[in-house]
């Protein structure tokens, strides 16, 4: 966070008029919480009676912008599966249903593709009798796409069918997509807000604590690390190697090390590691132990792999596969060595990513999905809903994407899993 | 939080000499996390150079209090069963073992009794070996007791055996006796520290936005309720009664009741209700959906029935049976009425708090047992671990046990649970 | 068996003409199994020219007895929940539908009620589309009721729809409602089937190796008895008490006793057993180990319990609670003797029988529902589908329920559960 | 089965003359078990005065072949992991102790290799306690590995060491291998028995009706399914694609699909299939449903693929990757058609094959084990123990491996997998 301050306020469609019909207590626009909870920190802006970087909560608001009874909303979700994705799809359709009265929401199928005209894509109309047991069922039950579609061409669909509130549920690709929308809305002066919820099973999101479906992902990946571990053992010098999701962050990986307890090298993204390291570290610990349980995050080493180049549909940089590098290099190196090993390699990814969310998750993505409601009948736009200090928040879209959420290499995370795992940390230091 | 400033200076033993073995970052103890991260709340502080309540952040210090070398300690765990206490209790050993070389560590068997002579119960050495798989177990491989234990007795056993560090994991009552236990050190000028992890599968603790075992108890439950619906469904007017922990808390029952979304009433601790209210909506639902569910925290209702009188063995005052009440009120209320009902009680708590934690509870718990273990190794005493904004945190026992943390019903978890439910207000407003 | 020979012919409405359009093989009514694959009992059958006990195989018939492009059936599930009815459902739809091209399938709601014209319950008309994701779920989606109706009353129901066949699901009370039905529609000469799938989670009808919901049943039930154990681990002379289903059979406690491991009593209701020398052994047990499981079906020690007396409303006597019992007499032995003992009582039954089955029991369920389809389309009637030796079977709905399948105290099963346990067999032999 | 007579007896060491201390049903050895229980196919055997072939049934015999007292009895675990390892290795130490009074049992670990001097592995001492939890892990405690070894080395070690009964769990390299160990013991004149426990996922071994680790194996299958279905409906026009174990037999694809719903296309090894009418079919599917699933035996289609060629070192003929066979022809023919397809492949096998065993099967496991023990103990030798019509019987180690269990083109089981899928026939018969 440093000493640049960073400008979070968030942008209104303008001015909520309507009265909202909800009882209890509403949230008012001038409520915050601060970004950073270090009072050192926070003493000097305070002293020098300028306002620390802080955060809007979200929930309901007084006054409404949207008149219920004519409103009609979209929702769409873009990019890879997800634990979560039905939970918040269920609590929007829901949200509006029951808090407002919102009847009319339509679901836009395959992405952003269901916004342009020309996939005719039929868009699907939601009721709450039809998402109620949606939250059971892994994926998404709109379909998903990667990649963007023409701004003028989906903007002409809202207007077409006269959408007030478009909620976009994806990753960094989406909402850079759905800013796109919400400048054209801007330069047509369109009263259409664009509300997104973030989708990042790599808990990768900044300025939020947690993003919907890691939890889960951490269950489902601990299972398999699981196996790996059986396998590892099944075998005379067995190796377990496990691939999972982080192209930039490594929380996954360290998370599942932290809550199994069997891995004794976790690799992720944002440290660099010696492959002549790893592989002498192996070496000992096989001799020692007899097995071996490696965690890779996909981002990690990309350093020592030849990348493909090129981006995929949803412009990330195209990864080599390092878990099939890694087989390759250790099965290489002890045929060398004359050593005996059996390595069984997992790639768990469309498993743990198409699993409905655990309870815990499917909560919270309720939570997330009823505040992106609120938001969104407040007349904000090209926001997201995030969560921050125990509180639901509001952060703007350009800066939600600004930069990502990594794990620090002094972070006590990542300390913990030196710890748990014993990797030698010179395999980390080239 | 209000005016009242909250002294939350945490005690030492004295003054640590001994250099750490760590390498990375450490805390310094100078570090800290505010209480309330309101900006409107925090402002006047500041202003008045004065500092806002505050929490010191955990986590390893450069200079440590005890000789790892020669350091003996002690693991308590006391009260009900929770999911994660063998987690706590590995992450302990593992921590004191891995982060700093302490070879001797004891567990006394079936919580304060394994402390006092006169049960004679042989304390366990535990190893890494030993409790390597621990945490894929429920319960508490030590056993557990519940009410407290002649204090005096238990310093001499503490002395005797030349514990350095007690960790007591516990609920209230445990951390009562923690703190008669440190008084009593304090009183004979014993070197002795004393740390608490707070158990509660209420999630009643206040100062840590999250207690272990919570989100364990959350999907468990959530599957109870599940299983509640489907019987309710499988009936003509079919009831589902679910009771589940909570006594003076509701968030297990809030929060279950969010992901799962069958639930119609969920009454919980904080809220009084109304019983013709609740028979009266309860006949509603019935007439125009043939099938309800019911989910209702074990302290709620308290005022409605005659209470047993007298306190369990934990000093908790008895409380009277609120689901077999509302079983009886509902079945007389039906059956004058001349209305067919079926209603399925299920009281599921030894079911759900005897389970192994889910994979991120139990990395969470790792996080907790370590934390533990660094306030431990620095000389802290008199103190509980917890998490707040999120960093883990130390807080004096005497705040700790303070107060309980509820859910305000004016909270938006609150609001959620009443928009999810759709049940009517007016039946909490008597 | 012994020397009664069992006529076990299955009965028919007539002779089947129309072609099936089915392909591959089609089974012959001539295709049998013998009930008893003895060799020694089986030779003077043979060498006297007489027909050993057997069933008749079932599967599709060449030629068919319905129209199936006029046929309409009708489904109806009767009595309590048990894992795998919405399976049998869904199969017996999507059997009608894709093997024969039945069209018109009713749900009729609530158990025989939804054939009675005094509920007026709206029957459901099922497709494809509608019962494709119902495995999924727990219990039934049709509701379920107990007890009789009107047999005259239904079997207008009947006609007046112009139903051909009639699916019953259930247990010993619905098929003798079943053969109600057959013997007022053999009265009335009409040209309508009805096919019974026996449902019995006690795993206790005749001429069955298993029944549908049992394996499920035994799964969750061993997950309970874990968390009795665990309990039971938590305390000093912790007792964890378990009651499953098994009114007349303890099949679930059997085999669930086998597949866990931490049980030692085991008490079903084939066999009495001492109060005495239960309570001695337990005192034994505990004072060697500490703690102690027992599971107990609710059919057991009957004899040591005054009965509530009655019938509920499926006929079956009203059985004293005999997990309570327990409670209360350990409990009280305990405390006259001045042994502090900590007793969890555990009664999962409903959160057993309304799982999901398991998925195995899943795809035993779709074979047993399409069995039930051909011997239906075939114009069998008065019969269940049952399963013996690796073949799907037809046995007349009298002998069906004319015994109940037990276990034998000196079947290999028994004395399997009598090692495993340890329990001491003087227990057992009053 | 045809006309052929297959000699069935059972190898003994010699003649059983200790009383055998149980108490209860003793088995004898004159009880059998027809093979076939067809009364046409039984007749003609009974009316000519000869035997029909028969197994003998297993359990415990009146007396027995070895001193408990002094008898040690040796485990070794071969060939790949399989969900249920560690619950027959928990059966046996816990029958020979708790049925026989056999205090001494080695496991040899990683295979045969543990027998090998060359390998000096130590061997494992089991006792109740050490193996009392391991049901509840996946794998082999005990390790495993490929390959025979030298049977002379092999029986020296057995000698050495003074073993009595050696009892041998693993697939048809191992029990052939087991044989050749048979016949150095016989050349020798030595008095070890050697008992096989049938290990095969597959669940392809001839007269046994089902195999250990299969239901546990169609679980875990469901669950993928149920990922790759998700996947598919995530993406216009997603394809799920799964390759499931089953090198000659399809039984685990079969009973997935049928337990799941959801597949589309099913192959087998048993079962030619044409490329080209797969890939029109799938198009057709997509065209209307716009998302399929398919899911492949890893014997399925080797004609359509140019073999690896060689053997791995258990013996098995090196298949081609039918899986990426099939995930390139079709990416390639969709590509060329311009039809833009999202295909997700997924091979399960490690996760699948590491899991504990389900409850049921671990029932199953244990009975197994406790057979296998008896039949040790009553100094059989050469045979496995199998489970047919509902009796666990013996079967000579020969003919178990004579020939595998296949699913048959006619069967109802392929039937059903065939209507389930609605899959085109045609597609099968080039």
């Amino acid at each position: 966070m440093e000493n640049q301050i960073i400008d979070l306020e968030t942008r209104k469609l303008g001015t909520p008029r309507i009265c909202s019909p909800m009882t209890g207590r509403f949230i008012d626009d001038s409520e915050h919480v601060v970004l950073n909870a270090n009072p050192d920190y926070l003493e000097p802006f305070f002293k020098a009676d300028k306002k620390p970087p802080m955060l809007e909560i979200a929930g309901p608001r007084e006054k409404i912008f949207f008149d219920p009874s004519k409103l009609k909303c979209g929702i769409v979700t873009c990019g890879g599966l997800c634990p979560g994705l039905n939970d918040v799809i269920r609590a929007i359709v829901m949200g509006l249903f029951y808090h407002y009265g919102v009847k009319t929401v339509f679901g836009f199928p395959y992405g952003f593709e269901g916004l342009s005209h020309k996939y005719m894509h039929e868009p699907v109309e939601f009721t709450p009798e039809k998402v109620k047991d949606i939250h059971q069922m892994g994926g998404t039950i709109l379909g998903s796409s990667r990649g963007p579609q023409d701004v003028s061409d989906m903007v002409d669909t809202l207007e077409r069918m006269g959408i007030g509130i478009l909620f976009a549920i994806g990753g960094d690709g989406t909402l850079r997509g759905a800013h796109a929308i919400v400048e054209e809305i801007t330069r047509r002066n369109l009263k259409i807000s664009v509300i997104g919820v973030p989708k990042t099973i790599d808990n990768d999101i900044s300025f939020t604590d947690m993003s919907f479906g890691f939890i889960t992902a951490v269950s489902e990946a601990r299972e398999v690390i699981y196996s790996a571990h059986t396998e590892a053992q099944g075998a005379r010098n067995g190796i377990g190697l496990v691939k999972l999701m982080g192209r930039e962050s490594g929380f996954i990986a360290a998370f599942a090390s932290l809550s199994n307890g069997d891995v004794n090298f976790c690799l992720i993204p944002e440290m660099r590691f010696s492959m002549k390291s790893l592989l002498k570290a192996l070496k000992e610990r096989l001799e020692s132990r007899r097995h071996a349980v490696i965690v890779v995050g996909e981002g990690a080493g990309q350093d020592l792999i030849e990348a493909p180049g090129g981006r995929d549909e949803s412009g990330n940089i195209r990864f080599a596969d390092i878990g099939l590098f890694l087989k390759e290099q250790i099965q290489g190196y002890f045929k060398n060595t004359g050593m005996d090993v059996t390595l069984k390699y997992i790639d768990p990814s469309y498993t743990i990513r198409s699993m409905p969310a655990t309870p815990y998750d499917s909560g919270f993505c309720l939570l997330l999905g009823h505040h992106a409601v609120h938001a969104g009948m407040a007349g904000k736009t090209d926001m997201v809903v995030s969560h921050w200090y125990n509180e639901f928040t509001h952060v703007p879209i350009p800066m939600a994407i600004s930069r990502r959420k990594c794990i620090h290499p002094k972070s006590r995370l990542w300390g913990n899993v030196l710890s748990c795992t014993g990797q030698p940390k010179e395999m980390l230091e080239i």
